[in-house]
């Protein structure tokens, strides 16, 4: 078992990485709570939740199962998990727990922050991506206007990340969660995104991904430690979001998966980058990945206006101007702001590329 | 003009208090925004929202008007706002000015506090009852089944009372603002305490009101700076609030203002406590001080159980037992857990003095 610690402005707390690991879970608390919630969706639940609720056998345990997917991150949902949770009787010394994928833990997450002003709550990701969203305390619900818009940074009490539940993912959701530690790869550790490169990642073995886990886990926190509310150093993991959050609006979510999504962003990122810096990265090695793991690539042309105005309506706005994450190098990212024309021109000679390879 | 700090976890901040001084918001603020959004309510707007935007010549600038009243601390209008300060482009560094009572303030704090994971906002509060709300960085709105159960902690960038303001609050108004400096002056000064019950709140100078708001806040923030997250001192604050709580939503929001509900439960919590102290505080005192003022104390008989279970539903409540604030003595309060019976006994004899009376 891998453990990482990271140091929050308001606490501590323990990531736990490992096999097997969810049937612990006691042991990771640190204190005990007056009731329990579990939060989880369709398509987690009948696999893990009563591995999960093996942990508590005695004291007042609660659950609350939501629709799979993006939706799921509504201001309705929000709501009725906060009735869920008036309902169960929680009170301010009760934990919530989120077992799932990026979702259920922005979800649920969020709704700790919120319910009676805040309690606590754990994170049990059981996908790839969710490495990257269960670390880090960013919690969030979507606006129908733009993703992640209301929302908190309201950090876990621990992170405990049972790699055996990644079993029963899909090719599709493997994909997606590997974009984000190539994206933790590309912006500080040329020597782990040299790995990735090398994997084929629907063939991966339980080493080699926990391996990778607790890699990307820590590039995440160590900039996270260093800039927790965003004003830094913590936009650099932002690369290839820009043009991913646009995506995945533009297209509609669940038509690509945010990874895909930020797959094709990061590849944007380094097309940008190579051309501002007049040298080669690693568009064409990323490219080949990328095809070679069966990303979706090939979109239906599109709308470059529609896209940027995607962009502009992005939270790292400021001004109504485009902030970029570019890299100068592997491991070495910087932040650039883009006139509309830029942006414009850049998407253009982007959609060519992809159109015609 | 007076001036408090208030130091809180996240940063510290100033509260202005003064005659006329929301002509001179400009120089309250201590960095540039890129955008503003005043939040305000149908009452307040018309009188005070000019004087507000005199202060920014230039800039972008936005204001949203909500209904006045309890029922716009819901889901519905916060989620109203969020979609106004979007398509008002509001971006990380815009600031939201909460122009009102404790009702704009609490709602309009609490977009803050989610607006892209949290941006800047100061409290301009309108009512007497808001020196307690402005203060101290709760936010929050009600759900059906409570009040303020869905919110956080987040406090302002500065608070700016002008006294002035004050002059257009109704009798009704007044008395419910006087109830929350009771209620300050109970649990940490008896010369306060014994100024207030010399006064005739409806006929106060503007001086005095200046002096007794100034007291109050400061007997506030010397609380919150303690305490910011309400685990131990900050609790008596809650004084008359359990049965106030559970008053408010029996009788309906609307039926009885906050702090006319409070000043109820202040006495409740004095006749609780000189019962269980075998003497006498306040209970006494106080009770001409209120009827002298015209406080409504003869509800049509409550029920007792339907009582008892509003108070269970409190954020305070912990494993659902009911946790009161009470006083040993003016000036030293302690909080006590009491049982089912006995909250049901005491409110049985509390309701037949009311009556009797
Ligand atoms: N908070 C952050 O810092 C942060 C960072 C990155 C992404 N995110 C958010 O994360 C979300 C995406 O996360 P996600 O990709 O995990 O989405 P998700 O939670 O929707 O999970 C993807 C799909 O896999 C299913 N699933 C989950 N675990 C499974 C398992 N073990 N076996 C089989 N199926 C399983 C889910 O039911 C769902 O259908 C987005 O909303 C994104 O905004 C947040
Ligand atoms: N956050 C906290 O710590 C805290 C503390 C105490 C109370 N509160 C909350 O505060 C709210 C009550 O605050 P409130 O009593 O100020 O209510 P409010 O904001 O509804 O104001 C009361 C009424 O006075 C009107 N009004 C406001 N300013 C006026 C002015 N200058 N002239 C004329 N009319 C004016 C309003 O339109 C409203 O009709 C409750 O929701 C309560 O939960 C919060
Ligand atoms: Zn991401
Ligand atoms: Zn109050």
């Amino acid at each position: 078992m891998d453990k990482i610690d990271v140091t929050a402005s308001s606490h501590s707390y323990k990531i736990f990485i490992g096999e097997n690991i969810r049937f612990q879970l006691q042991s990771f608390l640190t204190k005990s709570y007056s009731s329990i919630l579990i939060i989880s969706d369709e398509v987690v639940a009948p696999l893990y939740i009563d591995d999960l609720r093996s942990n508590f056998t005695k004291g007042k345990l609660f659950h609350t199962i939501l629709p799979s997917g993006e939706q799921t991150k509504s201001i309705e949902t929000f709501y009725s998990v906060h009735t869920d949770a008036i309902n169960a009787g929680l009170d301010r010394n009760s934990l919530i727990i989120a077992l799932g994928g990026g979702v259920v833990g922005d979800l649920a997450g969020f709704v700790a922050a919120t319910y009676m002003r805040g309690i606590d709550y754990i994170q049990v990701p059981t996908t790839i991506l969710a490495h990257d969203s269960s670390v880090g305390g960013k919690v969030a619900i979507n606006h129908e206007l733009g993703k992640n818009l209301i929302g908190s940074f309201y950090p876990p009490r621990a992170v405990v990340y049972d790699v055996e539940t990644l079993q029963s993912l899909s090719a599709r959701e493997i994909r997606s969660g590997y974009a984000e530690l190539v994206k933790e790869a590309l912006i500080s550790d040329q020597e782990f995104f040299n790995t990735l490169l090398r994997t084929d990642i629907q063939q991966v073995t339980a080493e080699e991904l926990q391996a990778h886990l607790s890699l990307g886990i820590k590039i995440k926190a160590t900039i996270v430690q260093e800039d927790e509310k965003e004003s830094g150093v913590r936009m650099y993991l932002n690369l290839g979001h820009t043009l991913g959050h646009a995506l995945e609006a533009e297209y509609g979510y669940g038509t690509l998966t945010h990874g895909e999504a930020v797959a094709i962003g990061l590849l944007f990122a380094l097309q940008v980058s190579e051309n501002l810096f007049s040298k080669q990265i690693a568009y064409d090695s990323l490219f080949e990945w990328i095809k070679e793991n069966n990303y979706p690539l090939k979109l239906q042309q599109f709308d470059e206006h529609a896209l940027l105005n995607k962009m502009k309506s992005d939270k790292k706005t400021v001004n109504s101007k485009i902030k970029m994450v570019l890299l100068d190098d592997i491991g070495s990212p910087l932040v650039k702001e883009l006139s509309d024309q830029e942006i414009l021109d850049a998407l253009q000679s982007f959609n060519r590329k992809l159109v015609t390879e």
